[in-house]
């Protein structure tokens, strides 16, 4: 716990990683606590492409607490927030009353200034919120030093953040207990298991707003018999699965389970009342593109799966990469010039046979995707030790005010 | 049985009508006999919008069974039109055989020439075959004199075909037994139980050929769980409810009911594998459309449904038809003029409402929809007794070759 000197300034950054589904959450048995209806599993990526950086200070002179994220201060009221707050303060008084010696007694009655910023533009579309809380929480726990069961507090402010307090491979075990304590994410392999595993976010360009997915899971949790189905007899099943599939690195069972249940999962929105649409026409074209270019090969090279939006996360293993990413590029044609286009870990260039395009039999979107992303599974939170990337000055105030819209 | 003399030529001519389900049928148990996973339930639509004419013809003379499907020869060894012929041709024998005195008993062993058209365009994408093999069965059992149960028979040509063989409202019992014997179909009211209801069809332009009903039924089997347990579980109490709403004549439970059995429908469809998408970005603007329209009025004023394609089929009373096509034309502006776009029964015609249209907050989507076909329910299948409205001539060949592609 890092003290700059100054009117008693305790500051601390650290960042922490998205992750994505493969196994999806969808619905909550308790809307306060954030129980979820079913178990899920997530692959955690890595940071050097996506990730929330966050600054906590502490300070006996700040007279409340406040939030900047990407540069523009926000509602600290926010009840999710507040939970997370409250929650960790709790447990760091915990530590104190239980007479830890490390534990700083002051520190914990003091305001905080919070300071976030993403490392990819929010007009992208992809959810931050697990990032966000998952490093907020992380923050919290290095500014106060509480250790310990840190999933269950940042579950509290987004459900899925607990997943992104591990990396690699992590489910997110539903629990029983109507105190939610035993519902936490466990890392099920690390990021280094399966370095073959690459990873691609096809941006698509959306149309309109989406249902948000708190709105939209409390809909499905009252109105789709579908999905209390799914929640009770498929997902238990399919958890088990996942978890043997990754642990035999067998992609092809990987790639199809993950496709499954992506499907099932948005098969539940429509089964909502009113229905929920997540994919759109390009979604729909991305997924068709997948299932010819696996047919082609007569096994399943690549995988789709899609979260409460039209974006396409793709897994596939690192030497089917280069002609994927050329596939896309064909079918998809793109507006930006290449280097634009794939953004994140290189991609080697490949050339596509005249046969597969011909196979593939499809009619070319152009501008139906912005740009990819290409990056891989990663490590959970991290520190940063290197001063000078706190988001805060001495002040206890946002070094810079950049308005990422 | 009227003779034409020439050629002991035996000609009938019928016609029989077309059939929107509101409980769906989607699944086969058993794919010869074409016996459902569930029941389901459908209005009939009136003749006067979408009937298929079907002029069957016999004589000793004719070499072998032949049919012209709106207007051009097609091959008669389709595996269903081989059960249709031949399961009738047994019930023809066995009445025969069992002594009725009216029966003719050289006719059934004569040859037949099979000539039928629609009354609407194939290219809109209307499901032809349930009022094709209705007609087919229905004509059939003209000519050779056939009574009693057709709708197995009919079933047999195409499943959602043996809900043509009666008019109003009719449902599909899935039955029990392996013969499919009790796999039939039966009025629940006639189309005069409740005049109010109104039909729309609008049809909509699909960009690209859907997966055919049959392939897709059969994927969804073999691939989706929630197809399953929908048919199991689901589908028995909708049957209940829908027939109680019905007899009620109580449209907002009707409405809701069937939106839910359509999304419920095509939420199996993407939980295939690979997934089946019937509905387009047009198909999500009129299903937007409708429930923004409802939630204006806090009433199920207007509902939706839609089978294996794009094109929706609205049900509505009566009085609210005016307004709602009003709406239709203003948020789909089509480049055919006003006679054109609103195809059928007349509509009369309605102001909106400043305040409603900017309530609905939606972009209109021009040329979305194509036109629309104005109706309601129906009566069965009827026998044409105007000679001059054969298909076929006294030579037993199709009167005029028209190919309406």
């Amino acid at each position: 716990m890092p003290e700059n000197g100054h009117q008693n300034l305790a500051m601390v950054t650290c960042t922490a990683p998205v992750n994505i589904a493969v196994i999806k959450y969808w619905g909550k048995r308790d809307e306060d606590l954030i129980l979820p209806i079913n178990s899920s599993l997530s692959v955690t990526l890595h940071q050097e492409q996506l990730k929330t950086m966050t600054t906590i200070a502490c300070s006996r002179s700040f007279q409340q607490d406040r939030i900047w994220l990407n540069g523009k201060e926000e509602d600290i009221s926010c009840p999710r927030l507040q939970s997370c707050l409250q929650e960790i303060r709790r447990l760091a008084r915990k530590r104190r009353n239980t007479g830890d010696p490390t534990s700083d007694v002051s520190i914990v009655s003091n305001k905080v200034h919070i300071c976030s910023v993403n490392n990819f533009p929010t007009a992208a579309g992809l959810a931050s919120s697990a990032a966000g809380y998952a490093c907020l929480v992380y923050t919290l726990s290095q500014l106060f030093g509480v250790e310990g069961e840190l999933s269950a507090v940042a579950r509290q402010g987004s459900g899925s953040a607990c997943r992104s307090l591990y990396g690699g491979f992590v489910q997110w075990k539903m629990g029983e207990w109507s105190d939610g304590k035993d519902s936490i994410a466990e890392q099920v392999e690390s990021e280094s298991y399966w370095p073959e595993l690459r990873v691609l976010i096809l941006v698509v360009s959306a149309e309109q707003k989406s249902v948000g997915s708190t709105s939209g899971m409390h809909t499905s949790v009252k109105t789709s018999q579908l999905l209390k189905y799914r929640a009770s007899v498929v997902v238990p099943c399919r958890m088990e699965e996942m978890i043997r599939v990754i642990r035999q690195r067998d992609f092809q069972a990987f790639g199809e389970l993950t496709m499954k249940d992506s499907n099932q999962f948005h098969a539940t929105c429509l089964d909502t009342y009113p229905p929920i649409f997540y994919l759109n026409n390009v979604s729909h074209r991305i997924i068709s593109l997948v299932h010819r270019y696996n047919q082609y090969y007569g096994e399943t090279k690549v995988a789709y799966t899609f979260d409460a939006g039209p974006n396409a996360v793709i897994y596939t293993l690192q030497e089917h990469l280069p002609e994927f990413v050329q596939v896309v590029r064909h079918f998809f044609p793109s507006e930006a010039n290449g280097s634009e286009f794939v953004r994140g870990l290189p991609v080697c260039s490949a050339d596509l046979s005249e046969e597969l395009k011909r196979d593939l039999n499809m009619e070319p979107t152009p501008k139906g995707i912005h740009y990819i992303i290409s990056t891989k599974a990663g490590p959970g939170p991290c520190v940063v030790e290197d001063p000078s990337q706190h988001l805060l000055g001495v002040d206890g105030l946002p070094k810079k005010r950049v308005v990422s819209e």
